[in-house]
């Protein structure tokens, strides 16, 4: 049997004030792969009686219940009070909570204040943990057959806490299972078309469960398969064993059906894979932005070494930009407009020839929501490539899109066409889709 | 008395998957402004007994509840079946919710497959919802005295159908309070600093609650009150218009307190208000990226109508494109370090006079997590400054950093500080912190 866990995202920022749990992603997946399934993820305020009514209701349907948030030293941090009047253990002061705060202070020269030592109140029979990243102390106790955590809101703290004191203790007696998953990424394929193409690749017995995520970036593909009696990890135990091998055999169906449209897998992201590629060929990438104001270049950045690969950007938001960084020639843009294939081939062949990188990729396109015509709307978008000449000929390709949605997802949309056309001629050598001056693909 | 509100949010992988409910902010707001403060919000996989559970425990403690997601033609999309089933009432094909679907088809030549008839089955008594740009109509209904609605899960249709469908009947009968929100935005202080400034601001009475949340971008200060007896709107009621005199008299005593590390109010963002500066005075800026390769561009086109005031920005990812770009001496480089305050000043300079922009904004340094070393740690950013003569003479700041967290948190710092540089220009004539070679600031 699957233990049940539940998160409770604790804070009234979480609740009004546009900010988003990204904690719960973190333990999710940690839970799952330790044999405690989430079902249920509750968000509430910084209101105790609503701390301790969603914390009561976890308890009756959950083994191991997280809190994030609400631990720090302002006033409006009512996690430690509410648990303490959850489970009627009253707060005490613990030398412990505050020691390690302590030491960290006094490496700059200062002492916990008032309200810092506020973080040393722990419920009665708790234990504390340390926050090996940041000044509020966390802690665990068992309480009504439930393992329950408390862990900081700050998302590098609550993962380092919970990777290194909660894990351990749900680890304590043996792991009675947990949830396989796989996940890939598609591109380029409306959801619906992904299900009609792969629905009948899933065994009738219901096991496995097939999940569809539609996103700007693509549509997100996971099989789930939760596993009885496996050893922690996974690795022992022989109907553990069997139903790995149907989940693997059953992924590998779907991704040879999705074929190309398949960018990654797992956590990996476009911007990983074809950093990955280029590294591995050894080949210098250089970018020429319009419509997406540098997103491209921010999101291949955001991957640790792409200074390995990526020599440099140019966002392009004017014209005259375009022909002195570019070269576009002035009357290029005059006869088809700045956003044309003609524009977008001469952007791509443009910071390749100036920068003498090996690949040139660029996108020119309407974001929106003003600067639409008849003939040219918002979410039009033409992609460029233009490489030096690699074995494979020299190629020049341009593509085009109409996107629809608000300005931020077309300029995501734009980026992450951009970027899978760099990752199909990486792929090489099947064709690519030849150039196209006429929209739509999508 | 306010009324309650609940949100539920549908789908596996909010809960396992990486993806994150961003409607509910959304829902949150328009639900606050109506009379109705949201105090939960639930997270449910695509399981039919887990939605039941959800819906009935939602229904005990809220007078309004909005389920999002599960609405899709896929066989994971399982809300209609679930209130169904928690409510007691048979699943009916609906005409009304196939028509509009019909007709949106017919103009691409298309009639709606098997599974998009699934559509069309709703609860018994509910009334249909149009969806005006997406394919999955909602339903509304009431229950045990709440009011149900399901909402599709892909952001532009829910919001669309909760503004047009549900807003007007939670405004029948009149609206009972609402709640009153004021949000600043500061950079530059750490959250206990703010607190502490700010603290012996409030009145005791303890209606206004203060709400501080620390991000990569700054710490944003909220101010709430609850406002009973207020007309639909809150323009009306002497009750309510005191409370909401007492809550602006409090806002600007906060706002002045934190003075200059205020950038923005409500739901204005940096760039929105440097873009706003910028268009004011008719400056042009153009960029000069390194470590943030391209998010600082990324922001600013965010906006709509960035071009007026964007012309440029390349992103000099290796030595070479800062001397080729930008004109940055070789020497220059070798002597100083690319990551240096000398460095930073050549880059927003070259930017600026290349482009013949009146603003050249830069931004050098370290985001890790390898490349730090004794003297230049990861986290180490300048930013830089340069500007025409503008009637306050020409201004050339460099200002240093350094930031802690993941490679992705010293982007967005980095980002936010360079922003931040130019904001304190525009918003003259106070003087900048001198030129600064040296770290650390924060």
């Amino acid at each position: 049997m699957m233990r049940r866990g539940e998160i409770i995202a604790i804070g009234s920022e979480l609740l009004l004030g546009g900010r988003l749990d990204t904690n719960s992603i973190f333990l999710s997946e940690g839970l799952a792969s330790n044999g405690v399934e989430v079902r249920f993820k509750t968000i509430v305020g910084d209101t105790e009686a609503d701390i301790v009514a969603a914390l009561r209701t976890a308890v009756r349907r959950a083994d191991v219940v997280l809190l994030t948030g609400g631990l720090g030293p302002t006033s409006d941090d009512r996690t430690r009070k509410a648990v303490a009047r959850a489970t009627g253990r009253p707060l005490r002061r613990r030398a412990e909570a505050i020691e390690g705060m302590r030491r960290r202070l006094a490496a700059w020269g200062r002492t916990p204040s008032a309200a810092q030592q506020r973080q040393g109140l722990i419920p009665t029979g708790a234990e504390v943990l340390a926050n090996p990243v940041g000044s509020a102390p966390g802690f665990v106790l068992r309480w009504q057959g439930a393992l329950i955590a408390a862990l900081p809101g700050v998302p590098v703290e609550a993962e380092r806490m919970f990777t290194k004191a909660v894990l351990p203790r749900l680890r304590e007696g043996g792991v009675a299972g947990h949830i396989e998953r796989k996940v890939l990424h598609t591109t380029g394929l409306p959801e619906s078309d992904v299900e009609q193409r792969i629905g009948d690749l899933l065994p009738s017995d219901g096991g496995i469960r097939l999940g569809l995520l539609a996103s700007p970036l693509g549509v997100i593909v996971s099989l789930t398969l939760p596993v009885p009696d496996g050893a922690a990890g996974g690795i022992r135990g022989g109907r553990g064993r069997s139903a790995r091998v149907r989940l693997e055999k059953t992924f590998r169906a779907v991704r040879r059906k999705l074929g190309r449209h398949v960018y990654a897998e797992g956590t990996d992201t476009m911007e990983q894979v074809v950093g990955r590629y280029l590294a591995k060929r050894g080949l210098i990438l250089a970018l020429a932005e319009s419509c997406t104001g540098g997103l491209i270049g921010h999101r291949l950045t955001q991957v640790p070494g792409s200074s390995a690969y990526l020599d440099r950007g140019v966002v392009c938001y004017s014209n005259r930009a375009k022909t002195e960084l570019l070269g576009v020639p002035a009357g290029l843009i005059a006869r088809h407009g700045a956003v044309s294939a003609p524009v977008a081939a001469a952007m791509a062949k443009g910071i390749r020839v100036t920068s003498k990188a090996s690949v040139g990729l660029s996108v020119t396109g309407i974001a929106g929501p003003g600067g639409g015509t008849a003939t040219k709307p918002v979410g039009l978008v033409y992609v460029g490539l233009d490489t030096m000449s690699q074995g494979t000929g020299k190629v020049s390709k341009t593509q085009a899109f109409r996107f629809h949605g608000t300005r931020e997802t077309i300029k995501l949309r734009a980026s992450q066409a951009a970027l899978n056309l760099l990752r199909e001629w990486l792929l090489g050598p099947a064709p690519l889709i030849d150039h196209d001056s006429s929209f739509p693909r999508r």
